[in-house]
């Protein structure tokens, strides 16, 4: 087996990865790909990142052969799917940072619901303005994508004693979460929830599921946070419906536009920065120091799991992300 | 028994203080105070708020047959008690709102671990900057004071497995906490610890218990979050603390002053306002909807266990409070 890691790594990492993998086959780091690009047409096994869609393309059209396709993130929604053949097994890293992310979305959903954000800024502005907090005891959430990470959020949240709902495809929970019903059932719950967290990837079937008319059928002052992917919403439809429900808030991590690089200005198509019912984050509920070496190493135990014979996690459907 | 509410009710609560306390003797309502100060002389049992000093002091001061004395705050440090007879019994409403002010504080320390208020804040100005946000898992953890509060804390912190530490007076904690020490040994622990969270009763031992020495035994990068009483920190202290390291970064929602009305011009001592370091929040954290419902029921089930010849909870020891 040829394996390629296509992704930057320091000395120590690629030791790692060549004391892992080199027993099962010969292993190619980027480097070799830039001495020699010809190398790509004999590879079996790719780890790359589904981030920089344009080189990500690129190498993935040159592997001809490939059988299995791992990515380093989660998300799989920039693969190109359209040019990676049939016989290719595609893995996401699903899960190798729920736990993070998971922290990362509690912190979300109790800046909102004890209006510290709000709270902090009056201060800020020398003016002692009293936000009241909202109680999470009793109080409805619904994990919309209940999952590995959907999971570990609610472990976090049991303690707190709410009533914790999850929607996914098939329907089926475990003992961590209270309810558990299939996705077309979200429209019956949506009217009783006090907080809505979007953990769905993004496919063809839930590009743009939070829309206007879903919108209307959450409470008024209900709270939405996203750490999937910016198109699960429909941009639009979230910034009239905040404009115009100023008792409503919008918690976002994942945008519909990334800008090139850190430290820039960020060109908003709705002046979301204008109001006071959104927190803003710039997806990083996924990031802590060091991430990439918790995701390296959930990568290459899955791309082992292949190698052995054995099935890979996070076996990802291509006709979820293929358009008809 | 002649029991005074000194407290501003609704038809629908005194129903329900009647309820609850008629049959153990005579109950008073503020307005009856209005109507004839003298029964104060009479009162054996009384409910107040320890928050509005001079009405407390003054009411206090011509109760002087009082047996016993529940205040419906759970910190009694406004208390005048120096001119509270020995032979008062003193209860606090300790706990009361232990599991909404837990919610509270976890809500802080998330916020300042993930970063989420500098992040949020590079955004309302246009800019994408990445604040990388901090992992609770191993993390270390101290609930300096641990009681009712921090034990609800250490609930809602469990799953998010850190390393939880306790100090109180005793040294005595139980299962929700890792590792328990008596507050002698504090100094050797603040150097390790990630998060300090002060959940102290402000009493004579604890006034100024964080001053320029104490902080300057935390990591330079350690959050220091107060949900007890703002004197608890020495104020000059901290200010040139957090300007001198900006990797330093303190919650506070208890403060050295307060402002006579919500809405006001705060009047800063120090300019904390201008400094980036530190998250800002108006006394809030025991607060949330219909709060008060919820002290009174918990204050009037103490004074339920003093009629009934029971110990009643949460007795403090008044000197404690006195100066020597």
């Amino acid at each position: 087996m040829n394996i390629l890691v296509f992704l930057d790594l320091d000395e120590d990492t690629k030791r790692y990865i060549l004391k892992k993998l080199s027993s099962y086959g010969n292993v190619f780091f980027k480097e070799d790909v830039i001495k020699n690009e010809d190398i790509l047409e004999e590879m079996d096994v790719l780890l790359i990142t589904s981030g920089r869609r344009k080189l990500t393309r690129e190498i993935i059209s040159r592997s001809r052969k490939l059988k299995f396709l791992q990515t380093l993130s989660a998300g799989v929604d920039n693969l190109p799917f359209e040019i990676i053949s049939e016989s290719t097994l595609i893995a996401s890293n699903s899960g190798a940072n729920a736990e993070e992310v998971a922290e990362y979305t509690i912190g979300l959903l109790l800046v909102a619901a004890k209006k510290i954000h709000l709270n902090d800024r009056s201060l800020r502005r020398q003016i002692w303005n009293v936000h009241t907090p909202r109680i999470i005891k009793g109080s409805n959430i619904l994990i919309w994508g209940y999952g590995n990470i959907g999971r570990e959020i609610a472990i976090r949240l049991r303690p707190f004693k709410p009533n914790l709902y999850g929607v996914n495809r098939r329907g089926v929970g475990d003992d961590n979460i209270d309810f558990i019903y299939p996705a077309d059932n979200v429209d019956s719950l949506l009217p009783l929830m006090d907080y809505i967290i979007l953990t769905l990837p993004l496919t063809k079937y839930t590009r743009g599921i939070v829309d206007k008319k879903r919108l209307s059928l959450m409470k008024k002052d209900a709270t939405l946070i996203n750490v999937g992917r910016g198109d699960l919403i429909k941009e639009g439809d979230l910034y009239y419906h905040l404009l115009e429900n100023p008792e409503f808030t919008a918690v976002i991590d994942v945008w519909w536009r990334y800008p090139k690089k850190r430290g820039e200005k960020y060109e908003f198509k709705y002046p979301f920065y204008k109001l006071d019912n959104i927190i803003m984050t710039p997806h990083v509920a996924g990031y802590w120091d060091n991430f990439r070496d918790k995701l390296i190493k959930t990568a290459i135990e899955n791309i082992l799991r292949f190698l052995k014979g054995e099935r890979p996690l996070n076996i990802i459907n291509r006709e979820d992300y293929l358009n008809d």
